[in-house]
């Protein structure tokens, strides 16, 4: 049995973007475990953009951050138990350090169901990624056949699932996302109406040309420099979830939006939420998924990094928009 | 029967900030009216923030603005009638021209029950301005008794219609406004809670100690410097009403808000609305609206300023915040 572990922790307090810099690897000792807790192993580290606000703001007081402490979700299989619950060889999902190893309690972790699909899933399509998708098409936005649905970072993982449910909807989708590949695979592979590359020299006319009928329903992930074209070709009474704001992760500045005021002359709406508001919906989100991955009717990708060396690079390179789907580091 | 009359016209296009140098007074013929159409005489002028709008866009094709023609609205006197519609002495609202005199279509009149109030109410509290406050309450944010409702430009017409609803469906009313002359209106004359200056050196804790619990619903509307506040004061959750953005209707700047990113980190919801969407609950706004002017339980206040050539002044004292409640230019 490990007695210690690899980690990756912050160097300092950060203020500005995130850096390579920040980070360090070091070792650290793992005690035995104590009753009630398990030590796992780490499979994957999923890079999940959220985390970027707890990096940024770590100030080496909260609990949880201590000492720079990164405290993400791992995918991880259990060594030894101390716990009636798990046992080894258990499969395991919950928030955890980036480590090799790790000591957990035995309240903190939820099994995997490794029954259905790949073991990484259980973080994207078939986790908080696909839930996440489904609820602010279905939920939120309420998207109707015939309505013209846009999504941004409709190559991530978010994305790319909000854009297949919305066409099993029977809406018009068109995606947005950074560079011609992507751009290809949505439209090519994920079977979007569209999808407009934004990097286009005149985003605004590119998006226009792609929905001649103006937007009824927006999913968006980045931030201010897409919500700025979207507002430009939405129809009155337009609908907007606010899920993420990728774009706006790495530094404090004031988010500034161009066509703010069309939000009034169009009486749009817009609508933030967050996963934990819908918990109640979970298992439907979860089955109908399920039920489409099982049918090979949801297309999804992985990019995935080796080695946890490696996960403050597979980091910052999903921020910079790198890659397709899901980013996971395999350990 | 007059058969010229004074106007106030813009003298070009504006592009930046609204003076009183892009407005000019000049003398125009009035035609006898032609089959179907009314002579009028203007009585009152409402000082509409929207107007802004289009003042500053008027590019001088537009068919009701050549010429730098001002349209807004008017409260107005049939002096001669070629419609069946109409006789002398009849009193009229409807889109009109910034003059003393008008010829209008007859089916672009409206006729002002004068029996329930004072004839300058029906562009006020028994006119766009309640039944906006009274939808933005009612309708969009769906106030329930015992939340905590704050507004902003809590002493002009609308917020200080929309606190007093608010009032009687038993939340806690919290107004925000500029100066203590207007504060002290808006706390003892309308009854709300409390009111919170904006031009506090500290507008954030001023306000956090005005809404110990957090804001539930918000009525905006003022724009970018006091939604910034409101959002830190928010609960999750929250729910805001955007009724209007008269800090940003004087230039085209991008609007930045610092805590942007907290609508998604608190999950909230941000409503755009237009009156002109809910025609179908307009009288049922008017009928509540009316019994509670009449019992007397709805108070108003109006800045009334005279002549037809001090209308400029007035429109832009409006824009700076100046008076309380409807501003009114009286013919």
């Amino acid at each position: 049995m490990p007695t210690a572990t690899r980690r990756i922790r912050m160097r300092h307090r950060v203020t500005a973007a995130l850096t390579l810099e920040d980070f360090v690897i070091d070792e650290t000792r793992l005690p035995e475990p104590a009753e009630g807790e398990v030590l796992t192993r780490n499979l994957y580290l999923p890079m999940d953009p959220y985390l970027t606000r707890y990096l940024r703001e770590w100030n080496g007081d909260a609990p949880d951050w201590k000492h720079g402490i990164i405290v993400g979700r791992t995918i991880a299989q259990v060594v030894a138990s101390r716990s009636p619950r798990w046992r080894e060889g258990d499969y395991v999902l919950g928030s955890g350090r980036w480590q090799d190893y790790d000591l957990r309690g035995e309240s903190e972790l939820s099994r995997i169901d490794t029954g259905k699909a790949p073991l990484s899933t259980c973080v994207g399509v078939l986790g908080a990624s696909g839930i996440t998708a489904w609820i602010g098409v279905t939920q939120v936005l309420a998207l109707e056949a015939g309505q013209t649905f846009t999504v941004s970072a409709a190559a991530g993982t978010v994305g790319s699932i909000a854009g297949q449910i919305a066409k099993r909807i029977g809406a018009r989708v068109v995606g947005i996302a950074g560079g011609a590949e992507k751009c290809r695979f949505v439209a090519e592979e994920l079977g979007f109406d569209a999808c407009v590359d934004h990097r286009s020299a005149d985003l605004d006319a590119a998006l226009q040309a792609a929905v001649p009928q103006g937007i009824d329903r927006h999913y968006e992930n980045v931030g201010a420099p897409l919500l700025d074209p979207v507002i430009g070709c939405a129809r009155e009474h337009a609908r907007i979830a606010l899920c993420g704001l990728q774009a706006h992760y790495q530094d404090d500045k004031p988010i500034a939006l161009a066509r703010f005021r069309e939000l009034l002359y169009k009486g749009i709406g817009v609508q933030a939420f967050r996963l934990n508001d819908y918990r109640p919906v979970y298992r439907q989100a979860l089955d109908q998924l399920g039920d489409w991955i099982a049918a090979g009717e949801l297309r999804y990708r992985e990019t995935i990094s080796d080695g946890l060396e490696n996960a403050p690079a597979a980091f910052l390179a999903m921020l910079r928009g790198a890659g397709i789907g899901k980013h996971l580091v395999k350990l």
